[in-house]
């Protein structure tokens, strides 16, 4: 067992294979559209140009707080996809960024073009809303990925500039000691930066920044003091009657992190902030630490998430709502939050071993994260409600542009989340084409997967290697699916369901085929009646696929559609649009002409259509929904 | 037709009384609970001390910019209160705080304890944010109220000094020339301060304030660029991405007045500006004006307006939200909106003798007005949701307290509302037991009524004179009345409906009975397809009142509840609750634990009991929907 991982986690993104016909084109789209036009964007947009240092007062585009994190994300996705294959045009952009990143960066390591030209001598002086260690931590992500990606080592050297600067200023005796970032992002990014380099102190600055947080004396309070001026957003006028301690929970720092229990607050600095202490808790084996993660997930995932993978429906402020209030048409779901509970969610099946949090990541990227982009990758979702009144459509761009190049970088790295490594085998997280590599025993061994998943729900497994090798391989039984059939080697196969995997612990003769078979009939899915917005509703789920009814498949507003109750459902491959839709009979009411009527509506039967929630608004304007009434008549 | 009033509009209060089961009670609480409740949380909180002018830099309690508006409002509504009759506490209190008013009142006419204390010096120079005329306008309000209920000036004449330096500060050559307020309130107060003086000047001031609005170049550009910073609130960063122009909508001031077709921006804020623009339409006859707030009105009711009569969807900013908007837990609906819409509502009715703004009226007045405040008087809401998940209840007061007081003034100043006096004769607007008083070629004639009305549907009402006389008497046939029946003197009798009035144009004998009886059935109502957050469901109302379930006439939350559609409305008078409920036969479904599930809750059946929207969470708090699940079986 020498070759055995000491604990869980992806493979590297070198010895894993994505060939898949639902993946595949979005991911070149994602280098041939989205890459392309995000370049663009930050060329024009002043990013790329804000790097020179040549922004002076009274000139327009003043450099933002976070704008190095855009550009550090752009770069992250785009080295993703440079590990794929050649793309000299992308790999020399990514050059070119980088000269200016070093161009930016100062003799000590610091780098924020905002607080080099805008505000010199604020440095570090407003930690809950200034972004710097936001900015530091994708800056440290874009530097691990680019090395591991290219071999080159210009951005890892500098962001270990960065990363040492900071572990100086915020260590004992450091300015900034006892400090931490009021957006968490730096905490999992210094993880990652610990195992690429080996050196132990990105650990426990890491520990350090996630310790210090909640605690009192307040760090926050005792800066604004040294200050003597509110923060970078300034106090809000309209919440104060009602919260006056909501900020501390904003930005999760309302009690020390192993005493929370429930997800508060904005929600991307939530998940970033748990994918870190899930990533601690892992390296350290800290149980009380583990247990938080563990006590704030439930709490996600029983009271705070949308039927799409969707978190944060306070859209005020970015924000989890209380418990059960999941609004529809004006809920919040930011694609950076689902992609942020994919990044946590893998890490807490690598911390557990239980599939269950694959579960949850799968919804998310089937449903919340693919929906953030546009099918030709150049435009973008910054919420993704659940209905929408027929005003909702995708954008270029945002003046706060983190979720384009947050979806180009999960898109670009789902490598990462198909397969865990284990210390006994490989655990098979995603149902995608392709393969995955390791060594067992002193063989490699891959692990080939086909499948038309999520359109269809057999996926063939076939495991190489030169002789025969015992492991054992894991298969993630889906949450939803209520009964499968498996073989290996065409025979009946009977694997023991173990923490929601399918475990085949066996020794593999060379070419060995497994089949395993999920049922594919579409599903009803009803909420609980304390989830007050679409109980008394129904979706409509087919694997992994939630669906919804679109205006222009419905010859009206969805609004006026009821789905019949008793009514099968019929799952209809659509070549058109490449999707397998979902059909089910019903009524369309007739508008009344007055808000309110003591008439019910008319209605008259129809066949009502429905298509993947992720594939909306590509087609123009109109009404959606994923919840749909069900007619009482 | 000598004494005909020249046009449309309220008896004076001292001619009209209010002697009704459902309204006296609550007036009474009004006058020996909420304003004593008010007048201590206004001299405990800072208002009435704010007034001597001796806060100093440093001090506690820094008086805020609306704080002349509270007690302006609380004396308003002490003076509806002292007009019924005599009481030397509440009396001596008012002429105290009038005392204090003109002790913090400059030389010039000014008084705003902000701006004469905390910034000095900058009067009139952040009008978007700023609130000095917003309070101008309730101080005016209150000096009309208490010269016409106590005869007394001193309020009258400060507030005449005070609009005599307003007319001269935004008249030609003043200093803010062209200037108007961002927060509408002083257009409708100086229409009443020159029908209660006569004097033209305050009319044309109203005037010139309407019409400056929505101009370019922009008066709040303008003012922000000389001030050199931006406004009271600030600029709001997270609305900045998608809507930089929202702020001139959310005061009304995105186009001239007589161009605005939609109402937009803080709902408050709206329906003063509209209340004063009916104002001035009625008094100057403007075509265009009056086509404006027709226009407008007809936006509010088709397409953004609770069945409570609430409006102002939007909790995030006070304001209207898109068309069919209406969320219902986290919808807004402010008690000052209501009011706001009742004001406008009477007004529009003045100008155009049409009853259906009446009928809105009494929706919001029965509804979202009442529900504004406890049934001790001394509790309030700010927001009034028409459904809750259990954590909502009212507050003793606010940091911005303008509903509290707001509510006060209105039911203790009923009068204005119950009837308008018109050119040939009278019309009866609400069916409240009392009187009015006028007079008829050269006779006094009074109209009574006598009823149970909103419990019961028939209203009685006595025409007394000395001799006979000729008038129309117009009934409000209420637009939720789907019949009526109609006798004089015991007869039946066929009036036409005119504008939405029975008219009865005839020769009234001393002592003439009329009785109108209109049906009480208990209805349900649904909503249009196009409002998402309710349609599919159902409401229930009986005569005016809305009705909703409470968590705790229903033995547990109200979400599990789904209404039979095919079942009968009950209606079932509650002594203990002192109304009349309404049950009606129904299924609770049990609670599943997860958030989704494939399989339908198990339902058993229930009986579900329904209270007027406007008595809830007077018992404790507990989940309430207004609009409630059919069951799909």
């Amino acid at each position: 067992m020498s070759e055995a991982p000491a604990r869980r986690g992806p493979l590297p993104i070198a010895d894993v294979v994505v060939d898949d016909a639902f993946w595949s084109p979005r991911r070149e789209t994602v280098r041939t559209r989205a890459l392309p036009h995000q370049e663009h964007q930050l060329r024009t947009g002043g990013q790329f140009e804000a790097l020179k240092l040549a922004w002076r007062p009274g000139d327009e585009r003043e450099p933002h707080i976070f704008w190095e994190s855009d550009v550090a994300k752009w770069i992250e996705a785009a080295s993703y996809t440079l590990a794929r294959g050649h793309d000299p045009d992308l790999d020399a952009s990514v050059d070119e960024a980088i000269a200016l990143l070093e161009g930016a960066q100062g003799p000590d390591g610091y780098l924020n073009v905002h607080f080099t030209v805008v505000r010199p001598g604020e440095r570090f002086t407003d930690l809950r809303d200034a972004h710097e260690l936001y900015c530091a931590g994708h800056l440290i992500e874009a530097g691990v990925a680019h090395h591991a990606a290219t071999g080159k080592t210009r951005l890892l050297d500098l962001v270990r500039r960065l990363a040492d600067l900071v572990d100086r200023e915020f260590g004992p005796g450091g300015s900034c000691e006892g400090g931490y970032d009021g957006h968490p992002e730096i905490e999992l990014a210094l993880v990652k930066l610990y195992r690429a380099t080996g050196e132990r102190r990105y650990l426990d600055l890491s520990l350090r920044l996630v310790d210090s947080r909640g605690r009192d004396p307040h760090y926050f309070a005792a800066e604004r003091d040294r200050r003597g001026t509110e923060g970078f957003f300034g106090p809000h006028f309209l919440d104060r009657p009602t919260r006056p301690e909501w900020y501390r929970e904003y930005v999760q720092d309302h009690a020390p992190v192993r005493e929370q229990s429930e997800a508060v607050g904005h929600a991307v600095r939530a998940v970033y902030l748990y994918a870190g202490m899930a990533d601690l808790a892992l390296e350290t084996g800290d149980a009380a630490l583990r247990a938080a993660c563990e006590r704030l997930w439930d709490d996600v995932v029983s009271t705070k998430l949308y039927l799409t993978g969707g978190i944060g429906a306070d859209p005020s402020r970015e924000a989890f709502g209380p418990a059960y209030h999941l609004p529809v048409t004006d809920g919040y779901a930011e694609t950076c939050a689902a992609i942020g509970l994919v990044m946590w969610a893998r890490r807490m099946g690598a911390l557990t071993g239980e599939a269950k949090y694959a579960d949850v990541l799968e919804r998310a990227l089937y449903n919340g994260v693919v929906s953030g982009a546009s099918a030709d990758g150049t435009r973008y979702f910054y919420p993704n409600p659940l209905a929408s009144d027929g005003t909702v459509e995708r954008s270029e761009w945002f003046d706060c542009a983190c979720c384009p190049p947050n979806y180009a970088r999960l898109v670009a790295s789902l490598e990462e989340y198909a397969y865990t490594a284990d210390p006994d085998g490989l655990a098979v997280e995603l149902y995608v084409s392709g393969s995955a590599r390791f060594d067992r025993d002193g063989a490699s061994v891959r692990v080939s997967q086909s499948t038309e998943y999520p359109w269809d729900g057999r996926v063939a497994l076939t495991v190489d290697t030169e002789t025969p090798v015992a492991f054992a391989l894991r298969l993630r039984l889906p949450d939803w699916a209520p009964s499968h059939t498996l073989t290996v080697g065409g025979e009946p196969f009977e694997a023991p369901l173990e923490s929601g995997y399918l475990v085949l612990d066996r020794t593999w003769a060379p070419g060995t085929e497994v089949v395993l078979d999920l049922p594919m009939a579409p599903t009803r899915v009803h909420a609980a009646p304390a989830v007050a917005a679409v109980h008394g509703r129904t979706a409509i789920q087919r694997g992994p696929i939630v669906y919804c009814a679109e205006e222009i498949d419905n010859a009206g507003p969805v609004p006026d559609l009821a789905v019949d109750p008793h009514a099968a459902l019929r799952a209809v491959p659509d070549p058109d649009l490449g999707v397998v839709r979902v059909d089910v009979d019903g009524v369309r009411e007739r508008p009344i002409d007055s808000l309110y009527s003591t008439e019910r509506p008319a209605a008259e039967p129809t066949v009502i259509r429905t298509v993947p929630y992720y594939s909306w608004a590509n087609r123009g304007k109109g009404t959606m929904a994923v919840w749909l009434r069900e007619s009482a008549r």
